[in-house]
């Protein structure tokens, strides 16, 4: 039988192997539908402390100030931006990709000064690029995607914390298809300002984008001379929720917080360098997959996600026909291209719940029979076998 | 039995009479643990387009951009504000509690020009002032909250329309704690933007925020000279993901929007008149009993809210003592006071699932318990009976 999709027509749980959101477990979905509690119960603000202690551990470090803002990945990315610019700040944006654009224009609405350095869709910043563009015009905030969702790139840290060293700027992350999925260090890279989101690799529906401030970062975000232009995203004011003094703000997205809590305790009960280690080899099973089939990756292999797999759409094959069968006939999502690659690739994540063997294996394997449908054949079964023995 | 605290320490379901969130059915709470579905899904696309349909009819409105906001009621004020006022347009604000303080300073933060009309907390606006006021800034914007969750205070609102046709102003309202409780009428009403959240008369779990712009405001949002300062938060992209385009902004909180169909057709199936006088009757009957215990409600009858009561604290009662002995004895959750009210009311909610007559009768008891552990005796049973009998 080559589809899941049952005889009734109605579909069994969607395979959600685009760029996010991923799969969610019954573990999680348990704990979403959980009676509320109010957002100043004692037994809500005991399960906050939770969900910070557990964040920071998934962060890997010891920032005080670590949280979920209370909108989705977008909005931790504007929460780091209006808190530690004020208007005419210099900021400096890694640019080769949508969340690269993005953050620079919310920079810009922000009133800073933005530089962009570019790379095109799908190759690495040049570091050497970056360290002269910030020699130049020493910003307060350098702004890099360290896996960028729109091309599968990912962007060595460690560098560019060096390069911040010489400029004495805050370095900011966006860590949205990173976090628990591969390597995120922040004590140990010196990261001041990373934000995720929490469809990605950690499973829980979109809703919450988990942020994390150092001291450095913390004390220029008390040393402003303006106030943070939004006010619902301010974190002077949220800082205070989700610290000791616990005074109300907004009202925090309960269940969505519960489904968080629930979320971090499998991560970290899987234990978070295992779970590193479980997306390696699932991305590595998915490229010899891919390669066996006779179709190749976008990015080069040294700077590939593991969580975010571009997979160059060959000659004459129709993107969305072949996505649209995948969902009909495999219930199988997978992302197309954003920006300038629409169309040029497939985004096949495997974050979280969703980077599963059984998952490359399905995936691959409706893969080469929508491959087919378009005229492209592959050496039948050579994608998954190529998979199963990597 | 005094108390429904189970034996083994265990909590039944928390009973949410404070000022939101409230409590959550089973239909709703099904819906928000459903498996996901990607945000690009076309099973999903059609569940928005229902959503939609059902906000239009909670808020009797034809308008076409009627949308959630992916976060809490007060990124629905941010987003009302930072889309319809640019720097240095003249922004007219009511205030007479928490609610109307915190729109002047997110449109402060928008560097709009903000006069302010002022109330003492628990009174209603003085409607003079608000024409003087709005004939001699002649503002854009007129913004005024609904229903005053921070002190149970009604702002009826056609009035306030008069005042602005008067002077060619927009008229913004916060409608978080009116929505589906009581009379709201979009349409008929003339009003221009609105906001509410789900966490009250919808009882939904807080993280969205309904909004609906009129046609009018809509085209001055097209009109503007300046870009939104809130990337998040613009409409005019938001507005394409949500239009017939379909153009990804940024990812939806996928299960909140399950569980806001749920709570949206159970409105609509209730039918929202009758939802109105449920909440009209439940108001009635907890007033009765308050009155009957010797206690005072704190604002007069004609601006009461149905969905919010603020009641007044006895002397040498102590509020916090009072709140915790409810929710440790009781299971049962009501607010204090905000701002100025602080230690001198209690916040009763009586909103959506938590409208209840079976509630307003426990509550009442549960009081008279707890007032009596401070040394204020209340004619036994005699709330109880009042609210019984009204």
């Amino acid at each position: 039988m080559m589809s899941d999709v049952k005889p009734d027509g109605r579909y069994s749980e969607r395979l959600l192997m685009g760029p996010g959101p991923s799969n969610v477990s019954a573990r999680v979905r348990e704990a979403i539908a959980r009676p509320l509690l109010g957002h100043l119960d004692p037994d809500f603000l005991s399960l906050m402390s939770e969900i910070q202690e557990l964040l920071r551990q998934v962060f890997l470090t010891s920032n005080r100030l670590t949280l979920p803002v209370s909108g989705t990945g977008s909005a931790g990315m504007e929460a780091a931006l209006v808190n530690f610019l004020e208007p005419d700040d210099s900021v400096l944006v890694g640019v080769h990709g949508v969340f690269g654009q993005r953050m620079a224009e919310v920079a810009r609405r922000c009133r800073a000064r933005v530089e962009v350095v570019e790379a095109p869709f799908g190759q690495p910043l040049d570091l050497d690029e970056l360290r002269s563009a910030a020699r130049k015009s020493n910003p307060r905030v350098v702004a890099v995607v360290h896996a960028e969702t729109s091309t599968g790139v990912l962007t060595p840290l460690e560098p560019v914390r060096r390069i911040c060293d010489e400029t004495g700027s805050l370095l900011l992350v966006d860590a949205v298809t990173s976090l628990a999925g591969l390597p995120l260090r922040i004590d140990d890279w010196g990261l001041d300002i990373a934000y995720s989101g929490t469809q990605k690799c950690l499973s829980c529906p979109p809703g919450l984008a988990p942020l994390t401030v150092s001291q450095r970062a913390a004390e220029r975000l008390a040393n402003r001379k303006s106030r943070v232009q939004s006010w619902y995203l301010d974190l002077s004011m949220v800082q205070n929720y989700w610290g000791s003094e616990r005074t109300y703000h907004h009202t925090a997205p309960i269940s969505m917080n519960y489904a968080l809590l629930a979320a971090l305790q499998e991560a970290v009960e899987e234990g978070l360098e295992e779970r590193w280690r479980r997306h390696e080899r699932n991305h590595l099973a998915l490229v010899a997959g891919i390669e066996a089939m006779g179709l190749r990756m976008y990015v080069q292999p040294k700077f590939r996600l593991w969580s975010l797999n571009t997979v160059t759409i060959p000659e004459g094959v129709d993107d969305e026909r072949v996505r649209a069968r995948l969902l009909r006939d495999f219930n199988l999502e997978i992302g197309g291209g954003l920006g300038s690659l629409k169309g040029r690739v497939w985004r096949v994540g495997l974050m979280g719940e969703s980077s599963r063997m059984r998952n490359v294996l399905y995936f691959l394997h409706g893969l080469e029979r929508a491959l087919a449908a378009e005229g492209f054949h592959c050496p039948p079964g050579g994608g998954v076998q190529a998979a199963a023995t990597s």
